[in-house]
């Protein structure tokens, strides 16, 4: 569990060895997976088991079950450093503290935020026992469903502009096309920025025409799951919401059809010279 | 567990339904994760224990415990396509079959090529009970271990010339620089190869310069882990093997210094105007 290398176990069960003004804290930023418990790791189990804190956005707090000397701290999102600091807080006094994201914290979730937070803190924080725990991210739980469609090299973008320029992200989905990646997007569309997924389409024709495969996945997994491949001159932004993860195959990516339900959607692992 | 929108739980406890020349055989195809068991999702478990073959490469075919009524078949690698229509063979039979991959199944790994299988098969295969269960994949079990250095957009290259054209593999490095990804590397260096990687290493530094932090990230989660941070102006091909990920990351990815063993490095959320 040790980060270093060669380093001892660090893992859930251990006090840190290296952070005395801690004693027996530590922050723990743990992926829940998309949102069935049979994708949560028991590595993330465990540290959710050990937690005196659980710290994250309501939703995802709300996947964790309560139990007598476990306090949960949900709150809202776009607080992310906030909520980032008041763990860190926790940790530093003691506490052992799980920060909970969606899918894998780092990947568009709250491992960047945490770590973005401990710089505008005290120099001793980085000797805390911090570690990070995979889980299964919404864009391999979605292409899982699918087939293979992320079966060879692949790009991830976030498409929200929340947080940065909307042309970095239009030059990203062109180079993306020019270099026949795979894509899968997340966030593709929010109610404060509803025109931008749209315009997202609107230069994946331009630049990769009307065939590609596109996968909108929503809430994979969970009771509400819906999938639904269309090819990219049928696909609208009105297929996606926050909560869909958006996958567009390269110009090798095949279907095969299925006597009932959706076809598989692969990639082949090669590609002719 | 349904492939399809709104369809009936398939879950390995139950037959298929659409499927009358198969009886109650399955497929599944499976990601064991990196190494460690506390990293393999309960739904594999599941999976497993219920299977009746379990298919895949020698070491990770290893990695699943013996037991009355499970046939291990482990074979070399380089064979996946003879792998998958064995596995697909066994479950037209009639048989509950897991096929293993390491990491996660969709990512350079035995799905697509149970597809591409698929697909020189007869045409009623595409009708059987074949399913994708998603593990975590080497380089986001590499990235936690780091800290968060994929916390943005990302690209995600098999850096193998085995089934694609080495011109190719420079195209997407340049255009990922160019798009300012951080990069994550599969199968960076094999002894049938070992000039790619270094190729590799220069045209990263020519594109991106000498200061971009690289993870390297060898048998994350197994007793033989390693993890190396070095500055891209430092980094060697002799610093992988086949069993690394290697992560570069993008122009603002950022190191936090720990008063003992490697830095956390991540890559901030935002990316100014």
């Amino acid at each position: 569990m040790s980060a270093g290398t060669g380093g001892p176990d660090s893992g859930p069960e251990n006090g840190p060895e290296n952070s005395p003004s801690t004693a027996t804290g530590w922050l723990v930023i743990a992926g829940l997976g998309p949102g069935d418990a049979a994708l949560i790791t028991p590595e993330v189990q465990a540290a959710l088991d050990q937690a005196t804190d659980v710290v994250g956005y309501f939703p995802y707090v709300a996947r964790v079950a309560e139990r007598p000397g476990l306090t949960l701290h949900g709150s809202d999102n776009r607080v992310e450093v906030d909520r980032a600091l008041a763990a860190l807080r926790l940790c530093a006094g003691g506490r052992r503290v799980v920060v909970v994201s969606s899918g894998d914290p780092g990947v568009f979730a709250m491992a960047a935020a945490v770590f973005e937070a401990l710089e505008t803190g005290p120099a001793d924080w980085a000797g805390m026992d911090i570690r990070v725990l995979p889980g299964i991210t919404a864009m391999l739980a979605a292409a899982a469903r699918a087939g293979a469609p992320l079966g060879h090299d692949f790009c991830a973008i976030n498409l929200s502009d929340n947080l940065k320029p909307w042309a970095l992200i239009e030059k990203r989905l062109r180079l993306a096309v020019e270099g026949d990646f795979a894509m899968a997007f997340y966030n593709p569309r929010s109610r404060s920025r509803p025109e931008g997924f749209g315009r997202a389409l609107e230069i994946l024709r331009a630049a990769a025409g009307d065939d590609r495969p596109v996968i909108f996945a929503r809430a994979v997994s969970r009771a509400d799951e819906n999938l639904r491949v269309v090819p990219l001159s049928q696909a609208t932004a009105e297929m996606a919401d926050m909560q869909t993860v958006v996958i567009v195959g390269a110009s090798n990516t095949r279907l095969i059809d299925r006597p009932d339900g959706l076809p598989f959607v692969y990639t082949p692992r090669k590609v002719e010279a």
